[in-house]
């Protein structure tokens, strides 16, 4: 049994912290609100983010970040990217020794093309940290606090620490796999955010799922294109959290960034389909930083600039999907490769 | 403008049929159903393939294989496999020069492992065969008939040849590209219908979106393992025959496989599905040949094993479905690679 913070109360870190709760760790979730961290410390249920579901009675909770800080020396990280930098700043305050740091927040951070790892490791001072480890994978929150069989993928270049947090979370309903490769677990996770806007988008336009899987298709090749220039291995980005990941993602009602992509289709502005999502859309930020990045890597990611061209050039979603597909080259496999 | 004849009038051929014959083709589309020849002739409809759809009156169909095989030199051939080498043979009677064959089923033969290409090359005699080019990818015919966008791939060793049948189908809602790999393109069709048939078993369990995102790609691993021993180039498996076709079967409720499984997943027996489909499930075939495959080639096929064993050897589909959830290895990319 060990003792962990998870930070961060949306539907994610609160699932998270139910299954550590049930695999019989001393848990402690943080919220930055009062009312919800009292909400779920006393009444057990989190119903803006998971509604009608009953929280282990052992899993406990506060909006005190320094005794969140002073419960554990294993953190999940489970803030939104945009507030992960403030939020692991102030734990140096608290901090006193080494901790495991297991960042479960997708996205890149525009401008300094920083993955959350790096995030967390420019902003916790040195000697308080022991390892960081991305917790990624093809995972909804909804389906596994009912106990769906899941499966992820813990990644560490030090083995060792990825294997521990394995060990943390696995159980008879949750799989944990090892990868030593942070940089491609990292970047698939980001990435397949601004592919399931963009699949939303196609929906939202009514054009079935031949046009959807076609995009998932050349948004997984445009991902990994980008992906292995940045040193990501390339069979990272067909597993779990590459095309797992990207797949649930773009065909599940329950993710955001599908059903924000699926408002803009439908003829929705950005700024408005912000307001009605009422949570945060990761992959708005990471189009920005993913188009950035296509620029500095030099890689062809026609996917990734129509989507920025429709978020942050006001372009017609309809102009920039029908210019997607009539794209044409001639040979496949050269498209993959060459692009 | 060329003269072109269709064998088989379910909804790929039909739907194959409308689009050459909106891009100008003569094209005659051959029903080995007199009732069906003429309703499709006369009426301009298939309402039991492609219900509420009004056919072009360009598009001329018969029941005649004579008549179908004098109108041209260029054959689609959307037969189920299992019809394939007896309709195929009955062509040598009244072929009279070379012509180009256009395979769009999918399967593998069991016993003889022969893909589709193939079993036309062993059924039509050498002298009426000039190429046969694979036709494959993401597309419901139920979305093709409604011009919804869709991209799919033209395959054969002879780059002109497939060329040629890009520039048949080519229009603005039909995109049509090449590539040289015929034998990475026919079994990743192929054994996709394995892969949706396993998905579909789990969303009849209830277990959801995570387990089935692990499903497909897990079944992509192993597709890929088999096609690139069996000679296809990994990218193939990673495009829009092969990631492409997988994601659109197993995700789409247009998809006959993933409703059998469904079906086999909510308790129904193999026996009971198929009479109920009242269509072709080509993957109850593909899934006996694969699972050969897997033991002549030595490539590990978990899915495609658990799958045999459901329908073949009547064990439980939740017995086994929880028996690969559970299979634990420790690395993502050791397992991807080795098995």
């Amino acid at each position: 049994m060990e003792k962990i913070t998870v930070l961060g109360a949306g539907s994610w870190g609160t699932a998270l912290a139910m299954v550590l709760a049930e695999n019989g760790h001393d848990t402690l979730l943080w919220s930055h609100r009062e009312d919800q961290a009292t909400e779920i410390a006393q009444g057990h249920t989190n119903e803006r983010y998971l509604p009608n579901l009953t929280l282990p009675t052992t899993l406990r909770a506060t909006a005190n970040l320094q005794n969140a800080t002073a419960h554990a020396d294993i953190f999940i990280v489970a803030v939104p990217t945009k507030a992960i930098r403030e939020v692991c700043q102030q734990l140096n305050d608290y901090l006193t020794k080494p901790a495991l740091f297991v960042p479960v927040s997708k996205g890149i951070e525009p401008h300094t093309h920083k993955r959350v790892s790096e995030m967390i490791l420019e902003s916790v001072l040195p000697q308080y940290v022991d390892d960081v480890v991305a917790l990624s994978g093809p995972s909804h929150a909804e389906e596994v606090v009912k106990h769906h069989p899941t499966t992820i993928t813990a990644a560490c270049v030090n083995l060792s620490a990825a294997e521990k947090v394995q060990d943390l979370f696995m159980n008879q309903y949750f799989r944990v796999y090892t990868n030593e490769d942070i940089i491609g677990v990292e970047i698939g996770g980001a990435l397949k955010n601004v592919i399931a806007l963009a699949a939303g988008i196609t929906d939202g336009l009514g054009y079935g799922d031949n046009a959807k899987a076609a995009l998932i298709t050349r948004g997984l090749a445009e991902i990994t294109r980008l992906g292995v220039k940045m040193g990501g291995n390339p069979f990272t980005f067909s597993g779990l959290t590459g095309m797992g990941d990207l797949i649930v993602t773009c065909t599940s009602v329950h993710s955001r960034n599908w059903r924000a992509g699926n408002l803009l289709g439908q003829g929705h502005k950005q700024q408005e389909v912000l307001a009605q999502m009422g949570m945060v859309v990761e992959g708005v930020r990471t189009t920005q930083a993913a188009y950035q990045l296509a620029h500095k890597y030099e890689v062809v990611m026609p996917i990734t600039n129509a989507l920025y061209a429709v978020l942050f050039e006001d372009e017609e979603p309809k102009v920039e999907v029908d210019k997607l597909m009539m794209r044409m080259k001639k040979r496949e496999i050269d498209e993959m490769m060459q692009e």
